[in-house]
């Protein structure tokens, strides 16, 4: 028994009020559909397709990390037309799960129970929900075996029929055998003029299928997203959700209601996350590392207890155990920190690496750098590494001190244990424990004349 | 049919504990009484009266944006008393709406709504509400056939009463001339001494005139603010339909409860704000704008496709398309970035115009200058526009390289095509295309001995 | 009639999944145990007993604001083999108050009910609440007179019971001498294996001892934390009650569900706190002090009228009357401005004195230095304070005026009106009034040719 999810892609979703197709906006970062996609992607041996339409090029683009067969929805028919754009690939002896691009907060263990419930496609398997307030949504009306009979469109429904709570959420699986047999009886009259894949609900019920109903552990796994309102009401459940699983893990959260965590955060013993963070992409932080409110790390790991003060950016950065990180600080891509070094406040350092127990402490940037162990860059130090047109490397060797705002005219070497006078300009090499002065002589005018005002 | 809107403001607000009268404290960014003024001055033909006491000099000061006649009242004896004052300076053929400076929520759609129920002046037409919680409000008494019969203070309400969720706004709107036949017949022969407007209902009903009542949009708009917890909560609903309203345009935001708009953020489509962003005054963010988190913007233009990274603030700043601000950027009044421009880390930029594509990366202060297109203003490069008492201008050629850790002393001027070799202090003129050196020379010292712990 | 006060705080809590033993995880900054004891040292005469166990030695450690006879429970068996551990050094004629390290929030007045209730130590209090949804909990039977009959468990009781709302919280009050002669009394026969000090509320029935209950003001007195996500919803509700607090004291809150105060805020009036700020340990703010958003505030003071505009760090720090910090400020330990004083963006301050009126306004680094009056500190200034081993002061005098991006070696003295040419690297004194250059000059090299792409 093999599986193809079909995941619906190809509305334009209008009431979004975007350029962007609806199914590729952004939820904690990544594409609704992607979120789909992903959990579908853990049932077992299930092969993907997505129909796609509306802005087809782009979702085609973006959606790379996924092997997914495409189908393509030229004209939108409803979403029984849609499926039947898929099934031409779908393995005819397939289970086929449908699934929309735009309901992203699904979870496989729900899919898994929707698919246990076909008994290898033997029946048609529903996801329905139970909601305080139906109105809108199509009923699911059962005998009173409690057998599912039919869907009714709200608009359709009886008075009585009005009281039943329980919803259709789109989500199925059935056989594409018998998917087959019934996309093309489908009917487009109707006041949309759509084919609806609702409608196959009935087809299964006359054919003496089984249709089986199970729900979602929780209803935003089934809620659909049509505006930006909606698509900020799931992004807020889903960080929470984050943010509690996080909790369980052992991470101490200041405020789980000011957590953002837009990829995947992996975390040690003891964690203490501060007020107001955001983590972008894939992000490590080992046991009893503690991060500063008002902190946005991306793609980084940062070793055992190395703290990260509030304010601070940290961006594709490698930091070794207990280092100290900000306030203020900016770590940008490729700066490597050893273990205990420190970078200070309004500090910046790119493609650097930063030696055992070296301090960057305040003012600096440090650029396309080699800092040895112990040493200490005064305040202000800048690693002049442009010319305007090429980069260039800054050498520093261990235990060396570097005078505040000193400049270090790259490419440039200061030995180690060597030291360089504040408010030097370096510009040629500087051997090993010798001292550099590169600064202009004070002299002091007497009898001198404030300016005035003018 | 004129109309005249009275707005109560006299009250001292004593549980805000506060030396600014309770109407000036600022919702939104203004003062709760400017909200008032503005729902109001959207009525057709609205002339404006606003009663003063407490404070009565500030908030004639402070309230400089809407045209009213003030109306003093010394005492506080009520707020018929407070209507009472305003009369004098009412039009006897108009209608009065009556509204109060703390209650700062009110719609114009609901007044106008009220306005209409009146019949030209005809009926008293008043603002309940249902409230679950009803208790200490005046409840709203109808007869069998739904007529408005009394108003009873919960106090002096019976069993039966105290069922009433239908309670009085205070809001009302009635001709002027009843309103001057009834006033004076209010008594002050109650607990509190002071004349009550809720009376005339009473009158009304009386003398046969209609009391018609309708309800508001929703709650908010008829709460008042007595201490600072009803303001902060006011505050909160204001931030969230100010969201919703953005969301509904297109703006995607990263979490609706944590954005502040303090005054008018207009926006183009598909901008992009992410958590903790702060607005004040007017502000423009052209299509595909994005606005990392935690940032401040105030009183600013930015162009298509411009991004001002996290922690950045932008003030009184005019910045054009596909520009690059921050993170921790400064963008002062005066501020202008052309085209492509960027700023970036622990730079600030004041009164100063920064030409296309010119970049302005790194822990740079720049005021008072002229920058070209494509120039490179080094890391840590510094505008010295001061002398102490004066302020010179710096100018700075189209594609000019400035050397990190340059100072320029203005009056300064670096032609097109310039060098400024790093770590320079520039005084004279450095002509097109010219380099410019100005530091120390570098010696080396060898032997040196580091200084030891005294 | 002597208290005494036995909190147990034995417990590992693995829920937390922490090498920190339960207790001592921080509620608003400080462990929860030392909410516990701060509440019950304003008991009358209170003497504090803590019961601890697992992580003992971590607990005594850093349990040393309160004075506290601390008693080791080596094996965990139970609540009522805690209490007893304590009692060898509970006066025989001292009331008995049972507190838990790991309910944090329980307050000063329901605790001296809950003794009032005693009479002198004649009945049992015990400190009961209603639940909406009970189950789980030991319901509290009663007979038809509303006398406490029982605590039957959740597992043990019928479904009559089942419907009890009203709960245990395993906090009581009773005399040392009933409660040594009961706790003998306690069996560990039950599922278990532990002695269950719950037990001893039926003996007190037994013995004809009056068991009385009273409820707390609200439901989070009683809550007690068994893993992070608990933790975290009483921190957000204990920061709401201060923030609250902080409102009816007439403090502006820009949103109280966005503020963290860890310590003791102290406030004069009309004090305006913008989103997202965080103060740590004893921060006093003086009238009409205005706080940015997005600013760290620790162990300060701010003088009347001062204003920290967003995202600064103040810590340590003393600031007078009527400055101006920030934003991206950062003051550190022992910074200390006079009256007037201004410190700006990306600025740092540490054991330095600035003067009245003085002004650091960009990008300076300011340690070990006494500015004087109205003296003007130009962007890019660093003092020098460090040589690799020694820190060294700075001083300038009233009145002088810094040059931009200048670096004042230390020990270094600036007089009073001198002045310091831009970017001047000063090793001398600069005497009073003199001007002091010291800088390279410049030189222009025409015909030069920019770096080409390498």
């Amino acid at each position: 028994m093999t599986l193809a999810v079909v995941t619906l892609a190809a509305g334009k979703g209008s009431r979004m009020k975007s350029d962007l197709p609806k199914v590729l906006h952004p939820l904690a970062g990544r594409p609704m559909l992607s979120h789909v996609l992903a959990s579908a992607a853990q049932l077992d041996g299930a092969r993907q397709h997505v129909v796609i339409g509306h802005g087809a090029d782009k979702v085609r683009q973006q959606i790379t990390q996924h092997e997914v067969s495409w189908a393509l929805q030229s004209e939108q028919k409803g979403t029984g037309h849609a499926v039947a754009q898929a099934m031409a690939d779908v393995d005819e002896n397939a289970t086929v799960l449908v699934l929309y691009g735009d309901v992203p907060l699904i979870k496989t263990d729900t899919l898994q129970k929707l698919l246990d419930e076909t008994h290898q496609g033997q029946n048609l398997a529903l996801l329905t929900v139970e909601l305080d307030d139906p109105s809108g949504y199509g009923r699911i009306v059962r005998d009173d075996s409690g057998n599912i009979q039919a869907i009714v469109e709200h608009k359709d429904a009886s008075a009585e029929q009005h009281l039943i709570n329980e919803v259709n959420t789109g989500i199925l699986a059935v056989s594409a055998r018998q998917l087959n047999s019934w996309l093309p009886e489908l009917s487009a009259n109707n006041a949309q003029g759509e084919y609806y894949l609702t409608d196959i609900i009935a087809m299964a019920v006359d054919h003496g299928v089984a249709v089986r109903a199970i729900h979602p552990q929780d209803e935003y796994e089934v809620q659909g997203v049509n505006d930006r309102l909606q698509l900020a009401e799931l992004e807020r459940v889903y960080q929470r959700q984050q943010a509690d699983e996080l909790m369980r893990q052992g991470v101490s959260l200041a405020d789980p209601a000011r957590i953002d965590i837009r990829g995947r955060l992996t975390v040690g013993a003891d964690v203490r996350i501060d007020v107001g963070c955001v983590f972008e992409g894939d992000v490590e932080l080992a046991d009893g590392v503690r991060i500063g409110p008002y902190c946005v790390i991306k793609n980084s790991v940062l070793g055992a207890a190395t703290e990260v003060e509030s304010h601070s950016l940290v961006e594709q950065a490698q930091v070794a155990a207990g280092c100290s990180v900000g306030p203020f600080a900016r770590l940008r891509p490729g700066a490597a920190l050893a273990d205990g070094a420190k970078v200070g406040n309004f500090c910046e350092v790119k493609k650097s690496h930063i030696g055992k127990g070296s301090k960057v402490n305040h003012l600096s940037y440090i650029g396309d750098a080699e800092i040895g162990e112990n040493a200490n860059i005064g305040a202000g130090t800048i690693t002049c590494n442009y010319d305007g047109v090429n980069k260039f490397r800054t050498e520093i060797g261990d235990d060396a001190f570097i005078g505040s705002n000193s400049s270090l005219v790259a490419p440039a070497t200061v030995g180690a244990g060597a030291t360089v006078a504040a408010g030097s300009v370096i510009t040629k090499e500087v051997p090993d424990n010798e001292l550099a002065v590169a600064r202009g002589k004070q002299r002091n005018v007497s009898g001198w004349q404030r300016p005035v005002k003018k």
